[in-house]
């Protein structure tokens, strides 16, 4: 497949870097099924390339990624083991961003919800706008944020994640750089231009072997969630979005009232 | 057991959030065995139970917790077994805090000592006064804070948790803040009555089943101290209060006096 | 050996404290295989002693450690055997620092990179001037930081680590102590001195015994680097130090060109 035959991104390559534009701008780059077929082949295509020195994740439009499209939700989740398979997905795009051989800039604004958050909780570097939205609405939503919540955890600890989670709080590009999600925050649009091209200068200080190699190294000593823990994630989910309180949230959210337990 | 026949604590059932208040004011709340077993008792009580939604833990009389009660240290640890056994019972009881399934809010204000420290280590939401006061000062009474130690590891990392214990710190609500012991400090008494009810609203967002569920995945994620990792810490204590550190250290606070190293 | 006998360190006992300046200062203290030697020397003697209640690591000449000898790498480099034991030593030497059973004081001024970075990793308490660089340079060098990574990974998270080391940042003592790297931070020389001996006076209030104990019972709840992580993260160093982008990025470095990737 070919840069140019990608639907749903805009992906460029110019001297060594990859920059990959999530492109549904109308639905806040909400990850649909073939959004996630695609980065996942554009990933493929990356392995064992030491000409790509830099991956930049951004979205179109204004918002960096809204998470999973809630419109398909309830189609797509109307019986367990499909629900189990579509969620167990977003885990394998996230631990794909991870281990990514090259250096990974996730460039953020506006809405950075459930799978677009996980994506950002892997990146080597993260810059975002002060006023782009971090959250993990789902339990909102009457459903754990199942394949997120782990990368999270492992991003910014136990003691952060589990308020973000347990509260549906919705937190600033302000907050998300205290608390650590991101490394650097920005006042504009057009300051974070200019912070993407000033960290691609710094990463090709670095030899692009020795790069691949520590990044390796250093993701083997701190970890990330294993297979089977995000398998038995998805299954908690697949039980809660085709039970009682995932029912309701998501029916709830449709028509924009509040579910029975707000 | 009724609500109102615990002696040691001040349970408080009102739509749908359950506060439970330390009521040993005249020894700052200190964990006598009896407080300890009417927490479990009232815990116990809680499983399965989703019509609570979330948990305040606050102390009475201007103070969250002063830790283990020292005055009846010496006699209850005479000899290794007994020692052991009180010990552990600490490792218990911040353990069952730690997996309540509802949402823990604490409410923070005055000494935050040793098992005190330990149960805010593994709330959900910890609000604090500026100046509330925290500490583990068991390694200047000739003891290690051998079952509170594992769980501010566990919230904080090594880095600070070290330092706190070898020198024995004392750090206020504000830096409490800064350390991640807690989410939000605040002015006032009455600010922090303000700011818990804030913190109940946004919880209850969130789905009952959809938050236990989301609480334990993010545990089993990130660990907790396990079972045999508290039983070693309780044999090192009943080793060191039964000691002649422990002897001598005990004896010099009870006698106003320095303990013969500082 | 006495302590007037080390050549590379200049060690001064004083009143329970253990001062151990390090003392290449011509070469901005960096880890010479003596001075590997000397340090090992210097902790295996303080096994077990009590006496010693703290022990201040400091460089002299207004630097702490610029990590390895790059000076002398090519040669002891030149091939894969002699290349992972030399690297190997340096992540024995931080596991030592580590578990040394006293309270590690770190006094940092000037350069703090690799092998010193490392060092400074595992202390207990860290105190740093505003001005101090640290870093680690390696990946511009066509190295991975193989023995130093796994404790930067330790002691700030995955997160920092990554962004540390994939795009080759120096960072001031003050930004070290936002990351949690240190724990003080100063704005003199002179008042690294009196933070110091502040630090060690907080360290005496605390019981020698209850504080090995402590320490020990830590580490052993939040893991260091284990053995075989460290022999692996050798092997990468000795493959990438004998291979096309090592050779090039030292051989830069010295006839301070830029290498041919950046």
């Amino acid at each position: 497949m070919k840069l140019s035959d990608f639907e749903t991104l805009q992906p460029c390559l110019e001297e060594g870097t990859l920059a990959i534009h999530l492109n549904r701008p109308e639905a806040r780059n909400a990850l649909s099924d073939q959004m996630i077929d695609e980065l996942m082949e554009v990933f493929g295509q990356l392995e064992g390339n030491r000409s790509v020195r830099a991956i930049v994740l951004r979205g179109n439009g204004g918002h960096f990624c809204a998470g999973a499209d809630l419109k398909s939700m309830n189609s797509a989740n109307s019986e367990p083991e499909s629900a189990f398979k579509s969620n167990r997905r977003f885990g394998d795009l996230i631990t794909a961003v991870g281990h990514l051989e090259q250096v990974v800039i996730a460039a953020i604004e506006g809405a950075v919800m459930g799978g677009g958050f996980g994506m950002v909780c892997v990146s080597d570097f993260a810059i975002s706008t002060s006023t782009a939205k971090f959250g993990m609405p789902e339990t909102t939503l009457g459903i754990p944020p199942a394949q997120i919540a782990p990368f999270v955890v492992h991003r910014i600890g136990l003691t952060q994640a589990r308020r973000l989670a347990l509260m549906g709080e919705r937190i600033s590009g302000t907050e998300a750089c205290e608390l650590g999600i991101v490394h650097q925050c920005v006042d504009s649009s057009e300051a974070l231009d200019t912070a993407v091209q000033e960290a691609i200068k710094r990463v090709k200080r670095c030899a692009p072997d020795a790069n691949a190699m520590t990044k390796a190294l250093m993701l083997s000593m701190a970890g990330q969630p294993s297979q089977e823990s995000l398998d038995h994630a998805a299954r908690l989910f697949s039980n809660a979005v085709t039970g009682e309180e995932g029912l309701e949230g998501i029916q709830a959210f449709k028509e924009k009232r509040s579910p029975h337990w707000a």
